[in-house]
């Protein structure tokens, strides 16, 4: 059976030469446009404004944003060209000042630009940067994608969470990088997507990104996670990761602890996909993790609709902390990490960095 | 400490003397409008649009529009008057054709009714039955809320879904009785409220009838219950039901199953709060519910703005069936009961019919 052709799907963040290629993802689900961004006030602002989103797909974004801003500059020679570096990263290093991903890329492409000898060479250096960024995500997304697709062997109703896909990444993306590796090898693969209130990144991005791409997927509300395992929809539940403790215990979009305590109940393996750069060995266990809790508004207006009394008591929880003792394995780009997460984490971080 | 008086609280259906007034429900959370109700086009109306909702109320409402229907259609003789009765039990019986609750309250006002010996008796009699009808709801609920409260004594936090209070009900609601009969009795209440998704209840009806009867409640996603129960914010858990199995198994708005795990895997105690009227014991246990799959629309745009993309493939169950090896213990009119639920939900209601 032949499979799907990835390559064939827009991405979220494309180079065509001269400008960057971003799809908006504010006007998802209503309406797909790809817009360019020549300068750096419209990688700033795409940034911003959420147009782009989903740390590594920042992350490309600033790092090619440096290059952009490298070429409306123009510095005449080199000293004008280290100090247009020097400007840009923190331009578009601060344009989500909590993107850790984003300032991390756009020092990343400064370093290396500085090698170079020339104006003209510190661009080019940038730019090479910049591309290999982007191809390490696509490289580790791919991995991953590949890891989780072999342990899944025999599974086809996949249900997920929030979104984890091309939208979000460089590449194919962590927990969707697995269904895409599934309909690339031509595997049946149906997907389960929970809506993932308040902010309904599975309603608005998963859905669409997935039927773009041709692939079966279903909505459902996130409640209905106990009535869908229960009669039978559900083989196995893959999610991304915000932040991995050294002991496994993971933070990701609110829902995901619940999800994961059903996964549970109804004797189903509940999966985490992540590159390794999630991973924080800082840390030894979810408890050193605090919840950062968002606006009121998100659940007391739709768009400016009201969902909820105006000034009611809201407690949103950007995300929980699901225990690593509910997680069944961790798909990464060096693997298939097992319990004792507490030993196969510390022992892949340790080897990736060797 | 004096408590909650829960008489100043506006009920949902009242009678006025000639006239009901409703809330209307449809204005909720943006605008608290009591309409009244004079024609029986009006009263089906309402109920057809849900300006009224929750069988109990539903069943109020239709109940007193027989007399307003009479007041109307002003029969001269008694001949003339049982014509009507029939007419309006037909008329308003089928406002909304699946809530069985209405079709049995007008049907129970017409057969008091046809006791009447002249028109002006019989309309008295219609009347009476009506407001007999109210008086048992409205006691129920305070003796539903009595049971719960006393089984709840020192536990203050209460987390509960969907909307099953005074909105309801034409009394105090079923699992929101239990709050308001914590708060009429001085005791300590917080309530956590989930919105409920995809008709948002907790959020629009939940949040704003505790907000107005002075009752501390907060408003959470429905999927940061297991987050809400790890952080200590939940003693326990109180849902209504929608039709309670002889085994106990429960089905209810879809998510109750999901906290019902959640509640489990957390060591939180788990209740559901319902009159007898709510168990059917024909029926063994949940496996012979059919869950009802309600409109894709529901989850695929918010008053007419896009959340998913149009013409998504949705599954959107209006109830899930909760195990009755979830529960904790039924509260009802007739007192707590626990399990066996096999042995003490037959023995209840059995009791109940002598």
């Amino acid at each position: 059976m032949s499979g799907l052709d990835l390559d064939t799907l827009a991405p979220s963040v494309a180079w065509t030469g001269d400008r960057i290629e971003i799809i908006d993802q504010t006007r998802l689900p209503d309406e797909f446009e790809i817009i360019e961004l020549v300068s750096v006030d419209a990688v700033v602002d795409a940034i911003c404004r959420l147009a782009v989103r989903g740390a590594p797909a920042i992350g490309a974004c600033g790092a090619l944003g440096i290059v952009i801003g490298l070429d409306e500059r123009h510095p005449e020679d080199l000293p004008a060209a280290r100090s247009a570096l020097d400007e840009l990263v923190e331009v578009i290093g601060s344009a989500r000042p909590t993107a850790v991903n984003l300032r991390w890329a756009v020092e990343r492409v400064r370093d290396a630009a500085l090698e170079g000898d020339t104006a003209d060479r510190l661009r080019r250096m940038a730019l090479d940067e910049a591309l290999r960024i982007i191809a390490e995500d696509k490289d580790a997304c791919s991995r991953i994608g590949e890891a989780g697709r072999a342990e899944l062997t025999g599974m086809t109703n996949i249900m997920t969470h929030c979104n984890t896909g091309r939208l979000a990444t460089a590449g194919w993306g962590t927990a969707l990088g697995v269904i895409y590796a599934k309909a690339a090898a031509g595997e049946p693969v149906r997907v389960l997507a929970s809506e993932t209130r308040p902010l309904l990144q599975g309603a608005r991005l998963t859905i669409w990104e997935l039927e773009d791409a041709g692939i079966d997927v279903t909505l459902m509300p996130d409640s209905a996670d106990a009535a869908a395992m229960s009669v039978g929809k559900v083989d196995a539940v893959i999610v991304g990761a915000d932040r991995i403790a050294a002991n496994g215990d993971t933070a990701n979009k609110i829902g995901t602890f619940s999800h994961a305590v059903n996964a549970r109940y109804a004797g189903i393996p509940f999966y985490v996909a992540a590159s390794l750069s999630t991973f924080d060995t800082a840390i030894a266990s979810g408890d050193e993790i605090t919840i950062e809790l968002r606006s009121d508004d998100e659940l007391t207006a739709w768009r400016g609709i009201p969902t909820a009394p105006a000034g009611a008591s809201v407690w949103n929880p950007a995300f929980d902390i699901t225990p690593a003792g509910l997680i069944t394995a961790i798909f990464t780009e060096v693997g298939v990490l097992h319990p004792p997460f507490d030993v196969s984490i510390p022992a892949a971080v340790e080897h990736a960095e060797r």
